[in-house]
């Protein structure tokens, strides 16, 4: 055997999300052979060509936007296995998957894999969400496999662990003794681009040339201080307010609204952690800017700073095929 | 004098607010004689006609809106005066009227008008704002004078007062001893129209025959409740899980979305008033359908039931113009 060679692939494993579509060619043990980003996320998938032969079922975006992702790994490797997890799962995705109760032992979400045929003839695995029932129904697509995977990452188990999943939802999941007991959602990013789109608090708003993180921090200690008893719904007109009387440039208020409402969704956070006990720790995953952000503001909160945890879908989506027969133990 | 005669018009009052423009021809004591509602808010003007002479000034939408407003009054009755209030004198408005710093008297509200020389002749007088400075500062357009108008409806005068102003943005105006001393603003109304109409919220959703209010009541519940301590932030979410759970019908989630916002409102205010003293009275105005909603949430967070008050913005543009010598005392 050559040296030099690539490790053979083992699995192709899909991050299938609402607006992206992330593609990896795995070798045995997880490591990347290949990686590839691209735009098809599950509500924008490409169109079939406007001169070719008109689309045979519904789900041809589906196909297309699967062909260009790894249509080529298959090809050179007939009969490699394939997994998915997020919103491809979903209601509005190539084929709905389960949702699996709570509390779940990660080491059985790969027992419950959707299968799709491909007009390819390769067989996409689709990872189940999560359902919480208790209290409000909540819902996962996708970071249920994050979290395996940083679970996976970590060098020691943890007893009690708290994975914070910031993006445009953030979600807060709860792994208590190796099972995934509770999770919460919010709404913040999604918020944040209505606020900062559709309403009154956009108009005054100029982009900053660089992040402005003594903005960010104001708005973190306007939400997080007397000033923030007023809610969430009272101190983003602050942003305008501020801005009418001169006390905020027009380019720091973006990032001050984005203060203010990731201040008030930790402040929340830390009231729900007071109430189920504190984790004895935190791991954030996602978005490198994002989760320093939030690193910053946890321990203003109260809570304790956070490790970060990198590549944790291809790592979970690894787990998982190995925990549901698909690929190889390392 | 013909007894059958309407009395002579004494002033024409403007109620000029970012989306419409509603005008008043009053007559002594501030009867009613008609009443005009347009749909010429300051970001919607009419525009010149395409094959008319071209504007000569940038403000021509105001001067066209005001024509249509009140133009043949004035020919009726030339030299009558013209009161405006709300954001016709902001800084997007036809001429930038001051704000007044609280705490105010609102009989002083009318000593600070701005004029604006019309081309037609005749003078608008333009009412100021209300800046709140200390703390988060916040600004108020036009609910001043509704606040003058409520003041002036009630029988005998409150030591007391909180005057709720639901809307777009919610206002709460605290009067004591006479002067408005502090106030809020909850961005609801709009935060409502920007999760329905551009974010995943708005996706489940459809329109209910008639108001659901059961849903309604259904948020409230879930914002005053255990259920709500994670906040609005993280609370929204749940409309779209209950209805991907089948416990919440597409025709009932906008109602429940506006339960749960006004109940994170009302949850917030009641803190609000505890750190500052439970008003003796509370007085709610604005839309009707609106206003009967907060009527229905507010002993469901502590808070006294309110009265109504109705039409408080002619009744308060007529006592401004009283107090600043334009009109005759009733």
């Amino acid at each position: 055997m050559n040296a030099e060679a690539s490790p053979p692939a083992a699995l192709i494993a899909l991050d299938w999300g609402t607006s992206s579509l992330r593609a990896y060619r795995l070798a045995a043990g997880g490591t990347v052979l290949d990686a590839r980003h691209l735009p098809w996320g599950i509500m924008r998938l490409p169109a079939p060509p406007a001169d070719g032969p008109a689309p045979a079922a519904s789900a041809s975006g589906f196909e297309l936007a699967f062909e260009q992702a790894c249509g080529d790994w298959l090809r050179a490797t007939p009969g490699l296995p394939v997994i998915a997890c997020g919103m491809v799962g979903s209601a509005q995705g190539w084929a709905e998957a389960a949702y699996l109760d709570l509390p779940v032992d990660p080491r059985d979400i790969g027992a419950r894999l959707t299968e799709v045929d491909t007009r390819r003839g390769a067989v996409l695995r689709i990872i189940p969400g999560l359902l919480q029932r208790e209290g409000l129904p909540n819902v996962i697509r996708g970071e249920e496999t994050q979290v395996v995977g940083v679970i996976d990452s970590l060098p020691d188990a943890v007893d009690d662990l708290l994975v914070g999943l910031p993006g445009t939802h953030c979600k807060w999941v709860r792994v208590r003794g190796g099972r995934i007991v509770e999770f919460d959602t919010f709404m913040t990013g999604e918020v944040y681009a209505a606020l900062r789109g559709h309403t009154i608090l956009g108009r005054t708003m100029a982009d900053p040339a660089t992040p402005d993180d003594d903005a960010f921090d104001r708005g973190l200690a306007v939400a997080g201080s007397a000033l923030g008893r007023g809610g969430v719904l009272s101190t983003i007109f602050s942003t305008r307010a501020l801005g009418l009387t001169g006390q905020l440039a027009p380019a720091s208020q973006p990032d001050y609204l984005s203060g203010l409402l990731i201040g008030h969704e930790l402040g929340a956070l830390r009231a729900l952690v007071d109430a189920r006990g504190m984790p004895s720790r935190i791991v954030l995953c996602g978005d490198e800017d994002l989760c320093r952000r939030y690193a910053s503001a946890l321990p203003r909160f109260g809570l304790a700073a956070p490790t970060l945890a990198a590549q944790a879908a291809q790592r979970g989506l690894w787990r998982l095929a190995v925990s549901a027969g698909l690929a190889g133990s390392p």
